[in-house]
């Protein structure tokens, strides 16, 4: 049974603590911490854990064996930090730090404890969709990949949300599940910047078409637009070779109402992945056991970042930026 | 260039002189006739024709080299009658006749001719959905038919309506190319008639699912339902032996609106087999040229007549009813 | 933590003991007992539990809180008999027992006992597909239902397999998860025989076309085909007074290859419902511990049994045959 | 009856010829004309026209009234001017010219004139896919175009297709129809070359991703993949600021068979438009007879020219490429 403390229990974090308690096996949630004490004691609630208010305190606690980390990004870098010198397993919900340097200093240090200790919470990897299309690439039946047609589409976002959150906040899952997905690593990115819809606000551009190029020459376009209004609506077409592979939508029933033949587009982003969160965490927990690190890795963390500053870059030069995270360390291959 | 004779010059008669005079090649409408003097007119001024208001006069006009049937189904078996005598031929629309004892008088007096005269206006077998159907069916990639599954259903109906003519008006397409698509004959009917839709009335029963048997085993049923309120939704589905084949829905753009992805289901029967009457009746043109019956044959007529009836009973009796055509006469294979 | 009996270790046994123990929450197997002391203890060996050979035993160990019954369907009404008597809940499989009259047994031991201890083993109540359909139904949104049209196809089947077998091993979970998912009885049932697939054998009429109406007037058609060599291709269609209700497959990748667009369709049951039986005994496990049945009931199995006879009289006489199955006791309801 | 000169009698004049002749109304061919005389020969005999060697002479006979020119791209712009000069309707295959400055000849004869003579056969516009997806955006419905997402793939071509092909050959009907179908001006050009499959050869990149941006801002992106293999696969898909609307296939039958649920998906370029060269030279003679050109002007097809080579710089220059045009003149508005 590993026991498991939770750093930040916000909303994910308490959605991490009822799974890792009430729906997955080997696994037990015993403390919780959170820099807000009425947070950290309703959220121990749900898992008759003990209460810090220190996150350290509850790394180095001896009855915590791994731990979970849903305080927002900002203080992801310490906490995984101090997990690795702890020696502890670390599963850090994305991003794993803010900037590609912290980043960096993560991979560091993992890499200099000898040991594979941190994944980042990439849902993505572990979605039904997204498995099924690695399985067909993988299968060889269509050859190489040569691109891919993406979108995230989200139904509506508030006046917060401005034109670089559509790469840290939206694409971010796309970029590090698409370069999982073909097994590559990105070169370069664009930003192509369509009129806006009339559903945003000034410091929005919605919607934005990002490129991303692969070092293998896979040239990736996602459609990023969260005001679309109709539904939040993720769709990856990989056109390869000898045939193309599309991603489906889940499925609900076909209905027929109205003079139309329909079935549902999800509407959150919350229900469209939601399986995934139950399927990452046990493997997350099962690899634990042995020692290993199966889903996305702290190099993954530190690629995702570097290339989303390209994008960001990209969204403001207009240009074709580099993206450059150097040769990937050995101890990740 | 054949010159026709329309006789009856209502809703489709009108349509189909448009149809002949303005989209088909080879042929032209040179005399209309109605016993309302007044309809025939505005038809005759849509192909500048000359008027009659006796059929007789029209089919026995010199100038008139074949006709075209568009009375009310109780004046078809006059008219067609008339022009075997008159050794011309005639594209009736459906019904051939209103009793399966008028339409084996035609087809009697049409044998006794020695000349394939009579075609029935039965468009289905010009869709090009049935069509692919049928190729696919023929070209033996599925092996044989066992059976088929049907839906006929149709927004609403008047309160004129009432369950006879759920099979006489309604089922009768089906009834007609059915047989022809999984080329059987039919052997016994049955119709089940489940509990009422809210929105009929007392004089008719709907939905019904009629059920059909063919002479090789073959088993459809066709759900029929006039009141569906959802649209004009023609489907058909082949099970064989070897796979299943589906007639699609006529294309229409895939819409991603409000949380639903969808396409658009007809609605009216009017657009549904509306390009099949350009090519049903350019086919019967070009047949005539050559002394043929392409199409559906008086003896189609008959037999959907005798199968209708047997619906007919079996809405009655709640029995399975034989369907007794006798032997189709070498004449018309 | 609820301690669990399993009678009877073969191939779903097994699989029942891995999901209780590995994947389920609040639940671990303590005991196995099997007529086969070598299947008993492999079977043993899965979740570390007691070997016995007798069911008895089993049923009265004092460290068993409820047991799960997964041997032949002969052999069933003697241990959920026993089980009953010892005031202990029990999961059976499908069927609960292989008569109607044994079932009956079942149930007066049950409603004699006063306490809901029974399940039956029908898990498509629980798939996600059936459960979607359900909701659309029970939202109003459609009104009533009129018609369902189903399919329960079967790639092949071994020459073992015979006509009888069409209702009791396939069609038997259509018979239940229908009048579930329109919440209704049966009345009455008839059997539709088409000419049979060349891929069957003597004692085999393949496919079959099963009719069952229910008390308020619905109509089912299920077309049994168990050799229809393509995949294991479930549908459920339901026709309601303002629209369609269909429920969707599994999705799978959308391919584009070698001139055709697919998606997969399943090959083998087993995978089809895999999911339903983990949500299905975590919801039994759930409900045995506030003393609840929520899923289908000893009635639901005593109803399951009265309709299949009737299915088989109707198989074989042709005609309509009443189901009669006497009021719903209020135990029950 | 209009009566019509062709000038160029290979493959699609000849098919022009036929059509012209068997299918459409208001029009008979009357002469035609091929630099190699027995291709001219050949051609008369479809229609029984008079045979001429010399384009001039078609033009100037008196018993021609309209001509429609299929000779290969490089003789269009003398066809054209003759025509003009002749004051004689001209239909002229794409291309208008194979040069800007050549069709800017021909818009600026055609103005000169002050008669509407001329139309390129870009045949999209007359499609029933785009047309359909042309009504629901002219409907508002869906708010404004911000991005369309096309494909243009193709099974495979010979080796002597190079890289600018795939603009001129290919691309060129998207160039033509995608402003028209969201009522815009190109405003720029970019090429991005993925790395290339292995079907492909040394001359020829493929396949290409070709971005187009509007004067409004409607970005605009092709997938040109002409060794696909697959199939010829037409997309369009087109958001807008409350929903998207995506063009769909021809509908073929639904096919269950080996696991797989398929639709087909059209291999010849042929077939998949066959249908929009009835409608699009219906209705040039229908607007010859009114003096109009309904279709797409000279004006057209000198912005497919300019845009054209702004793609071919782009490709070679791998930047953004402005497409200058200059304003469109009052002529064709
Ligand atoms: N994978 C996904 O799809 C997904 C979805 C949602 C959120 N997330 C990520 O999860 C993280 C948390 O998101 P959230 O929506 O739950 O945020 P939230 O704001 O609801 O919760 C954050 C919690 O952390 C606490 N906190 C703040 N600073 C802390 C510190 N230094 N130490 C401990 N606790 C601290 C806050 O008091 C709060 O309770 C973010 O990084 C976010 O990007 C990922
Ligand atoms: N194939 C199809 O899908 C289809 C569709 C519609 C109608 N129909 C058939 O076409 C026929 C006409 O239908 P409609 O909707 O045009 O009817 P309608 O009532 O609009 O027209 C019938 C016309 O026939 C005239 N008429 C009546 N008795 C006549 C007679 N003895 N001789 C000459 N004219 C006479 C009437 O005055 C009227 O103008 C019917 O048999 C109908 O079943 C077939
Ligand atoms: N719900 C479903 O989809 C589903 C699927 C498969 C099987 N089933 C049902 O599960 C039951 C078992 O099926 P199976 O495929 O595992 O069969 P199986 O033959 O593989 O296993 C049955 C086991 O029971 C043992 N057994 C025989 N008599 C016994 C007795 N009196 N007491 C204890 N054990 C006894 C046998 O030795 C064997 O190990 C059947 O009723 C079957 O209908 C249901
Ligand atoms: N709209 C479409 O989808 C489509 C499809 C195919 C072709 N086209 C266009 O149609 C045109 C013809 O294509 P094709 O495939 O029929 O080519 P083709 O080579 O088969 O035929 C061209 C014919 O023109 C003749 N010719 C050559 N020079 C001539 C001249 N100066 N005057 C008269 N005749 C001359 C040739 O002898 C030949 O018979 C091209 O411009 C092509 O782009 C358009």
């Amino acid at each position: 049974m590993l026991r498991v403390g939770v750093v930040g229990c916000g909303a994910i974090g308490k959605e991490h603590i009822k799974r890792l308690n009430n729906k997955l096996q080997g696994v037990t949630v015993v403390v919780v911490s959170d820099v807000f004490e009425e947070g950290a004691k309703t959220a121990a609630a749900l898992c008759d854990g003990k209460v810090y208010t220190d996150a350290n305190a509850l790394i180095n606690d001896a009855e915590v064996d791994a731990i979970v980390c849903t305080s927002p990004g900002f203080a992801h870098v310490e906490t995984v930090l101090a997990a690795i010198k702890a020696g502890k397993p670390v599963f850090c919900e994305k991003p794993l730090a803010t900037t590609a340097d912290d980043c960096k200093k993560i991979v560091d240090a993992e890499i200099a404890s000898g040991k594979h200790l941190v994944q980042v919470g990439f849902m993505r990897r572990y979605d039904k969709g997204y498995i099924q299309v690695k399985e067909a690439l993988d299968s060889g039946e269509f050859g190489a990949p040569l691109m891919l047609h993406c979108t995230h589409r989200n139904p509506e976002v508030g006046t917060d949300y401005t034109t670089p959150m559509a790469v840290h906040d939206t694409a971010i899952h796309e970029i590090d599940c698409l370069h999982w997905l073909v097994d590559d690593e990105y070169e370069s990115a664009q930003v192509i910047m369509p009129g806006s819809t009339k559903y945003t606000h000034s410091e929005l551009k919605d919607p934005q078409i990002m490129l991303l190029r692969t070092k293998k020459g896979i040239c990736i376009d996602v459609e990023v637009f969260v005001n679309c209004k109709f539904g939040y609506d993720i769709n990856c077409e990989v056109v390869c070779e000898e045939g193309v592979v599309k991603m489906p939508a889940p499925a609900t029933p076909i209905i027929r109402k109205e003079g139309r033949l329909s079935t549902g587009i999800e509407t959150s982003w919350i229900n469209r992945f939601i399986d995934s969160y139950d399927v990452e965490l046990q493997d997350w927990v099962n690899s634990v056991a042995k020692g290993e690190v199966n889903g996305p890795t702290a190099w993954d963390g530190y690629v995702a970042a570097v290339t989303a500053d390209a994008l960001v870059r990209a969204q403001q030069s207009g240009n074709i930026e580099a993206i450059v995270t150097g040769e990937c360390p050995k101890f990740y291959k």
